[in-house]
This record gives structure tokens, sequence and C-alpha cells, in this order.
């Protein structure tokens, strides 16, 4: 992959976050090379968040040329926009398919991170397993479309990764967390096939194998969130 | 306004929808012709909106050429990729501009759209004032936008109606039935002066005036769903 030096490309992000991954990740996928400033503390933001995201002061922000892109997936098209010219697109260019990757990336946020957020604060036996199945129920509208979509091919974008791709791989390492230390399995062979599938050859993909974060760190956050849930 | 007809666009829609009003706007401007496929009874859904939109089973669904897009915003925005060449723009060229444009639209639907819902369904004479109270601090991050984006130009989108004009102008008929119903002013002049001049435009715009829902019929679908939630 060609990395090539973008003046002035800056991330506020957090390894963490499944959505600083997302910009990441279409980031490796362009080859544009940034800084990183990591947020180090959520609870005390920098005044270099606060003065670039505003209205919701959250990461990830990217700032470009000076000027500062908020909300992942927004950021996502930005970047597959702005880095477009002899390099991979992340949007489909029909536009039929495009408004379909938007559509899911849509859905992913407003139907599979809730689950993904109850099942992280779950603290009972029973709401975890609760959690774990509301998630897996989430994910089966997206396990018919990869299999509608992907026609034999590793990704929802095809041969290569696409916006659908990232916005749901972002979540894996949650995921993997959430199925360790629970042991539940919510990406499982009988009930998502083509999902487990997929999830194999998106987290081996060149351009994520580097950036997803560790799973021993992951399942230590999550027990951190879930202390800080119980005792709230 | 040059119409021309565009073979197999057909819109699944509601005459009191905002968001479907978002999509019969887009489609004015860009002069686009459409069959109108009025779904009257939300609690039975037709067959050809369930087929259509399987996931989330809701209004405004565009059909083009056999193929269902969903959600308004992704509609606005495949409108205006779809229908490009040699009509007018509904999103900015420039990149950060367009990025800015999402970001705003996103936090219209985020942010304002709960605390009109809210209003609405508020029946208490202190739940209404709440609930105008709500509305007109969501409006206020709109308001700064505004004054610093416009330019002095009448339009979020500068000289003519945009991405965020769309957005946030299918919402008026609501606030405008609001405001006569419970007698408190959302768009004050002395709160939210350059909202309150946008919506003079706005409301007067040419591809506007005639899809605007009329202010006593708007007033009438408040009071009923204001019925329907008091008795529930």
């Amino acid at each position: 992959m060609a990395v090539e030096r973008e003046e002035g490309v800056k991330l506020i992000g957090l390894w963490l976050s499944p959505f600083v991954l997302r910009v990441k990740l279409a980031l490796n996928i362009k080859g544009v090379e940034y800084e990183n400033h990591e947020e180090l503390n959520t609870w005390d933001k920098s005044e270099l968040l606060l003065k670039s995201n505003p209205v919701y002061k959250k990461i990830p922000v990217l700032i470009h040329k000076g000027h500062p892109i908020c909300e992942s997936m927004i950021i996502v098209q930005y970047i597959d926009e702005v880095w477009s010219s002899e390099r991979r697109q992340i949007l489909p260019i029909d536009h039929f398919e495009r408004s379909e990757a938007r559509f899911w990336a849509y859905y992913i946020d407003d139907k599979l991170f809730p689950s993904l957020k109850d099942h992280v604060s779950a603290t009972t036996q029973e709401a975890k397993e609760k959690g774990a199945m509301e998630a897996a129920a989430a994910l089966q509208p997206l396990e018919k479309f990869l299999e509608q979509s992907s026609k034999g091919k590793p990704f929802f974008g095809g041969d290569d990764i696409g916006l659908v791709d990232i916005a749901l791989g972002s979540f894996l390492a949650w995921i993997k967390a959430l199925e360790k230390l629970d042991g539940f399995k919510i990406l499982r062979d009988d009930n998502l096939p083509k999902l487990a599938t997929w999830a194999e050859h998106f987290c081996s993909h060149d351009a994520v194998k580097e950036l997803v974060p560790d799973n021993d760190k992951m399942v230590q956050v999550v027990e951190f969130f879930r202390l800080k849930f119980s005792t709230a």
C-alpha cells in the first residue's frame, strides 16, 4: 500500500473506540498518513476536541487543512471523496449500491450499536445472555444482506472492504471481548454463518489487522465499563 | 423549473410526514416527475411498503427503476447524485462543506426531531412549554451555523436551498402548527432571528410553497396525535 504524507491531517481519537477505528481503517485503505492525537481522558476532554467538535464534544474528529470533520461515517465519506483519485473507493460507484451501503451503515449505528451498549452495561448473567441474543438478532438482517450482496465474494464491498465492512467491522473487537468474557458466542457459525466467515476475512485483511485492538486489552475495557456501570 | 418525465420513479409517502416532504422537495428542486403512492394508514401498511422497506417498514421509500431506496436523507443524497447533470446540486461541491451539511442534517434528526416529538406528545401546559423551550434550544446551534455559513445569503445552501435547508425546513409545518396550537413561539425574532427570517424565505421558495402542508390541517394532525397519546 502506497503511503503518502498528506499535509495537515490530524485525528482526534482513542484506541478503544469503534468509531475512531472506522476513520483509521478508511485512512489506512486510502494510504493517508496522519498525526494521531490520543484523547486519553474522556472525562476531561482536550481543548482541541472541545474546539473542534463544540456541538457533541465527541471523538472521532478528523482535522484536514485546519477544518474539523465530525461523526465517524461522515468522516469516512469525506475521506473517500477527498482521496478519491487513483485510489480504492470505499463507497460503491453505482448510485443504488451507494444508497444501500449508506442504509446499512445507518442500520448498524441505529440497531446494532444500542444492543451492544446494552450488552456491555449488563451486570447480571440474565442481562448478559439477553444482550448477546439481542446483538445476534440485530445482526440477522446484515447476514441476509451479506448473502444477497456479496455474491460469493468475501466482503459487503465485494472483493475488498467497503463502507458497510468498515461500519460493522469496527465493532468486532468489542463483540469478541464480550464473547470471551461472557462465554456466549454472538457470531455463531450455525446462526450467522456468512458473518462468521466475513469476520475472519475482515480481521485478517492487510488494512485491518494492524489496527484491531488487542483482545485481552478490550476484555479489560469491557470489565472496566461494567465496574463503572455497576457502581454508578 | 424544467419538468422531465423519469421512467419508473415512485414515492411511497404520506402528506403529513416531514421525512416524506424532504424527498418531495428534492425531487421538485431537480424537476423529477414521480408517481405518488400515498400510504394512507400507518397502522395497516401496504404490501408495497412492507416489501420495499422490510427492515424498518417506514415511509418514505423512493422506488427508482425497481430499486427501493430508504431513509429520507439517504434518498435526498441519492436524488442529488442520480439527477446531477446540468441541474442544481443539493449537496455542496466543496468536500468540507459537504461534510458540514451532512453533519447538520444528522444533528437535526438526532437533536431537533426528538425535542419536537416530545413537544407533540405533550399533554399538560407545563410539558408544552418545556417542549417549546427544548425545541428552541436544539435550534440554537443551527442559528449560529446559519449566521456563520450563509454569509448574508438567504439559505444554509447560500443563494438557494441545499441539504440542511431541506432537512430543517421539512419540520417547519410541524413547528408552525405547534406554535399556533400552544401559543409559544419557537422561532422567535428575539431568540432565533436568523432562523426566523430563513423560515420565511424557505416557505416562499418556488420549490417549497406548493408542497408545505396547510397550517390548519397540520394543527388538526397535532391535535389528533395528542388525543392518541393522552388516551394510549
